[in-house]
């Protein structure tokens, strides 16, 4: 068998996955931003039929689970594993939307950075020839997320200019042993990395030391440059982090140049009052699922590097007075297959 | 590429990765029990050094994998992957104990199957050639856990007969690519079942119908019978749900005979009243990485099949009316390798 590691904390797959399907579904919000047309789904209430925001959150997976398999043209019973996550306690946005589900089901906890470990792990099963079809899927819901992490809705908090927005939105992407690509040719798995920020509203301040760490090691583990890809893309850095990470890079002499972006950052526009942008699992998730991989497929962007980051910390962590370790996991896509 | 597929949920792995070394550290009370001479380490301090029960967990947790690293004679920065993950909200118990290794880290999230669900993917990565060494861990602790999902401890609130004890412990096993085993052999991934209880005091029951639904796919994914197993361990089921899978696999005519235990009923005696048994991603964990383990070392059982179980609910679930879904994952363990 051979060895697929590339250096300390990057594999290149033998046999590249393919992208068979992907589907986002978000909320009115990022439905009226910038985005708007790489969606599937647009849905003006943020209930999404049910009686309560958790549930609404998996409402939304589960429709959006069900949206990319049936443009992948599988059925779930056909489905190898799927992997999900998110960021409600014990993760039951996507269990709770998976509880009806015939397919062997691996719960997996990355924060924002969700996406990029559930599409890794995906990856790496088809590969290793363990599956031959594999889905990675989370989301997060502004209404779920603001009452568990920090205050009820009601009571109209004030937010800082270097909080973030999170993003009412799911993604889902198939992967199959074959397929016409893109491919996912990569993976970078992140390091825990702790800044000392225990500003749980300046996230990107302390997730970006992750993403700098996890970047600089897919070019030293694989030798590309930032100029070998058409779109370097993290997720969720915002505005705030977005900048700490390109001038972190310009100390070392490297510019991330004006292929570097973050989905934080593209996912609302100004007028929309997010302050530093958006951030939670479904932002990166809805992101790639639409607006990325359209854009490969399109021909805009033949190599992308999608580099979703989380922050690991917890409001008892907060209360508590620790700082936030982060993580940033990194994957490479193709249109091309090696 | 091999397809290592067996059946619907199961995979064989080619060339089965070895358990190079294991740790389990527990509290005061585990450590009163009847498996107290396979526990590495016994803390008679329910703090562990720390200011606060989640940094107790964290502590524990972090004893636990470098005591691991050091039983296998490899330091951190050598190892290739980290799995890990745990009950309290985001994980922080394993974000926190891993904020300083300098290992590429997975989170994971499987309720108290996160051992075998760890364990699964560790094993994959290895087998798949993503890695030549991957650390499995996981750990739970009783006062965290009770004043996160049920009462506060000063409140002295009554348990139900059906209730089970959340275990203080932690485990850990690294598996390398080579070695004397004993081997990681199969993984048999669960889906999640809900059987319709709503009774977060009766988690026995809850994960029955997913432990009985895993172990059956097992049986008939690799034609293997449960005689073909010197211990087929679930975890943690407890003696109300352990009575359950017994009954559901009698109606299939299916004796699973003396060799069937659960990790929750192992950990405690009744002496201990801890009603129906223990629980927690610690439970199984530290029995497996004590106990199973060196009972399968010893000579006692050649070949084990390790299942545990998960309820995958929140208390934010459960306040909502909702009944709980449930996992199980099983790994099976070989001293010969193939």
């Amino acid at each position: 068998m051979a060895n697929k590691r590339l250096g300390r904390q990057t594999v290149r797959l033998e046999t590249p996955p393919s992208v068979a399907a992907a589907a986002c579904v978000v909320g009115k919000k990022e439905g009226d931003g910038p985005l708007r047309k790489w969606f599937d789904h647009i849905c003006d209430d943020s209930y999404f039929g049910q009686k309560s925001w958790e549930r609404a959150e998996s409402a939304m997976l589960f429709h959006c689970f069900s949206l990319c398999c049936d443009k992948a043209g599988i059925v779930p019973s056909e489905l190898d594993y799927l992997f999900a996550g998110d960021l409600l306690n014990q993760c039951v946005g996507s269990t709770f939307a998976a509880r009806d589900l015939p397919v062997p089901y691996w719960g997996i906890y990355g924060a924002c950075s969700t996406m990029a470990e559930c599409l890794s792990l995906a990856a790496m099963a088809v590969d290793g020839g363990f599956a031959d079809s594999a889905c990675a899927m989370t989301s997060s819901h502004f209404c779920s997320a603001e009452r568990q992490f920090r205050l009820p809705l009601e009571y109209g908090g004030q937010r800082t200019p270097t909080a973030q927005w999170t993003v009412t939105g799911a993604g889902a992407m198939i992967l199959t042993a074959e397929g016409p690509g893109p491919y996912v040719t990569h993976v970078t798995t992140g390091e825990i990395r702790d800044a000392g920020i225990s500003d749980a509203n300046n996230m990107g301040a302390a997730m970006a030391p992750a993403a700098y760490a996890t970047l600089k090691s897919h070019f030293a583990d694989t030798g590309r440059r930032p100029e070998d890809y058409a779109a370097i893309v993290t997720g969720d850095l915002g505005k705030v982090g977005h900048e700490i990470l390109t001038d972190l890079f310009l100390r070392d002499g490297v510019d991330l140049g004006p292929c570097s972006t973050d989905c934080g950052m593209l996912i609302y526009d100004a007028a929309q009052d997010v302050h530093a942008g958006g951030s939670g699992c479904g932002c990166s998730a809805s992101v790639l699922c639409g607006h990325i991989l359209q854009r490969m497929t399109g021909g805009d962007w033949p190599r992308v590097l999608f580099a979703a980051t989380g922050a690991l910390m917890s409001p008892t962590s907060s209360q508590q007075g620790e700082s936030i370790p982060a993580i940033c996991h990194a994957v490479a896509l193709d249109v091309k297959r090696g």
